[in-house]
């Protein structure tokens, strides 16, 4: 072996896939493993998305613009328009996902050695772009106890220094299910005039907002504009996660022509996808319904089975479709690895995502798991009754 | 406005793209503009490719493994066998494009503030990566004097520091379609493997080899194993640049690991570009055999048309569809912009791409642009009229 280091940046382990060769060995002897360790929902993708690139005429699949088509772009400006978010077409970059979107937005508004603040826990890829860009995530703790509000302003501006570029949030959230209000979202805006940060918001769980209440988007607050970064997404609104088309949206000029060099760097977004995106946007809004209907119900009875098991704390999501459960157990990490390795129940088992990967403090979290309600309602029936017999079998 | 400065952590403009506006205005002037900038191939995507996402049975079009499918990733293991390139499917990560292979290779084997060593000129795009991931590119220059030659090995060692991580090859190189042989590759091999450093050849171009010559990948070198990463797309191959979809291949198992957190952190590369490219896969020889025979007789038409003109230098490139064009200019940034400004010929002109993009050394190739043949011979034909007609202009 040569003499050659690889520190590969510190990049952190995801803690959504590090138990993965545990599944594969579960599976391989047999149990059956419900994943709710991921946000892949079974939702079928719209019909007229799928249809789009079976019938796209293509003979040479080039490079689309870098920024995005001018067709999708239009159309993608008018689908906002209709959710009271007010762009052009030029104020939108499409990118490959919304975790491209969340790449270029980090590299556009800091250099290495720059901080971003983000309330934790937050989506434990935050991470992952940071450290790879060279930036130092600043976390600002949100508790299980409020049901994961936004924390006081004080406690960001305590963490703000010469080096802090922006504050991140992610709304609805993932892991929290918690949706800001206007007002806090008013919060962060005051903040990040006072301070001079961008705040980027990633929206991408925009459509999951249950209970009749409302998303309100960064890009609605008078007098952000030149604040406001968006990031979005059409993997979970059209349960198309492997298409790999997202955007990042501002109003802010500097910030648009910054990304796009970014995104000129890397040529383009797919093709297919693009197609497949720009078709989605006329999915029927009975989709929707029936989607939000689906996920509204799976949570309730998620959440009423989960309350029910001794030990177990739990905060209703109000959107996204993740929730952060507190387990009567020290280490979430060993037990999520345990149910895997060792438990079955009736020949079945669970994965589920050990929350500390979820917080950048280090010692918080550890008794705490994210659960993704992707799963059919009788199947997330059988998940409570297993973790509630394996956290009797796991603490006898 | 806000007192926000984005420094967009000075991210490099594409020499490729800033031209891009002065070539729209031209267009709705009417003129017609021929585009030897880019390479985007105009030949036809294999039917394979395409038949396979049109016929693909999607129900919920799903992220796929971060390292890619596991059907792709052995199918391409037996390509490469194919080629004498002996890799196992767990040796391979598919990526969004051989862009984000060479920024995954970059980020794995450098930290923030090291520096990689590459012959320039080079893919300009190369700066914008290690840019974005904060580490340094120290140039080699290799001049068209020499035709591109491998520079001697004691400039390598000249550069080589405590920071120096790897060192980048293109091959078949863009810009200069410069062919290293396997005695160059043995050489490098050298250096490598006595200063511990990875050597990482961006092989996108594999199959554009010409006159006989033979392609020899770092991959075939014995003993090479621990230090060589190869960077591989299907965009050129099958001439689907809109699928993004390429590779990283390493046999160093450290580097495969630490590539997949990368991978990891942004999900999965496209669903629908996969399928087409595991089809791809199944293009029969005729249709290389056809394109590389097309290819060589637009090099050979255009490299001849290019020599009559006065006062133009050019060296016959060897593979890839680009090569570096010496012009009697002083500055070939004002002439290409006034190519597009300025001037038309019978209501037609160029657009081609200056090469002080693609050196990282100052004041380096001013007087040269790239051209790339992806156009019909007949439009190469005209391209170099028109290039003949335009020089005399300029310096008249
Ligand atoms: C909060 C959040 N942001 C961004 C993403 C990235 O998704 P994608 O890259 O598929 O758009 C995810 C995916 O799970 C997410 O949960
Ligand atoms: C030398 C070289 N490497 C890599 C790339 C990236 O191509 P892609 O991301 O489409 O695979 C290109 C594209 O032109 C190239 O010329």
């Amino acid at each position: 072996m040569p003499n050659i280091s690889i520190k590969g940046m510190q990049m952190p382990e995801s803690p959504i896939r590090k138990l993965v060769p545990y599944a594969e060995d579960a599976k391989k002897r047999g149990t059956k493993v419900y994943h709710l360790n991921i946000g892949q929902p079974d939702i079928k993708t719209p019909e007229v998305a799928l249809n789009a690139v079976r019938n796209a005429n293509i003979d040479v699949l080039a490079y689309s613009r870098s920024e995005g088509s001018d067709e999708y772009r239009t159309k993608l400006a008018a689908y906002y328009k209709n959710r009271d978010i007010h762009v052009s077409a030029d104020e939108i970059i499409i990118t490959t996902g919304g975790s491209e979107a969340l790449l270029f937005a980090m590299g556009t508004v800091a250099d290495q050695g720059d901080e971003i603040i983000i309330p934790e826990p937050f989506y434990a890829n935050y991470n992952g772009f940071a450290t790879s860009s060279g930036l130092k995530v600043v976390p600002v703790i949100s508790s299980i106890d409020t049901n994961f509000a936004l924390p006081p302003i004080g406690e960001f501006e305590n963490l703000i220094t010469e080096k802090t570029k922006a504050i991140l949030i992610c709304n609805p959230g993932n892991p929290t299910g918690y949706l800001y209000s206007k007002e806090e979202i008013k919060k962060l805006a005051q903040i990040a005039k006072k301070h001079n940060l961008f705040l980027i918001a990633d929206e991408v769980y925009r459509e999951f907002a249950y209970d009749g209440a409302e998303h309100y988007s960064i890009l609605q607050e008078e007098g952000l504009e030149d604040y406001a970064i968006m990031i979005d997404s059409v993997s979970k609104r059209y349960s198309m996660c492997g298409a790999r088309i997202g955007c990042i949206v501002s109003k802010n000029k500097k910030v648009i022509q910054t990304a796009l060099k970014f995104a000129q760097a890397r040529l383009s977004p797919p093709t297919f996808a693009q197609i497949a995106s720009e078709a989605a946007l006329d999915t029927p809004q009975s989709y929707f319904d029936e989607v939000i209907g689906e996920y509204v119900e799976r949570r309730d009875l998620l959440i009423s089975e989960l309350q029910k098991i001794e030990g177990v704390k739990v905060a209703k999501p109000k959107g996204a479709f993740y929730c952060i459960v507190e387990l009567p157990v020290k280490n979430a990490d060993d037990f999520a690895q345990w149910l895997l390795e060792k438990f079955e129940y009736n020949g079945e088992t669970i994965m589920v995502a050990p929350a500390a990967g979820f917080y950048s403090t280090a010692e918080v979290g550890l008794n705490q798991v994210r659960i993704a309600y992707v799963l059919k309602k009788e199947e997330l029936l059988k998940a409570a009754e297993i973790l509630n017999n394996a956290l009797k079998a796991y603490n006898a």
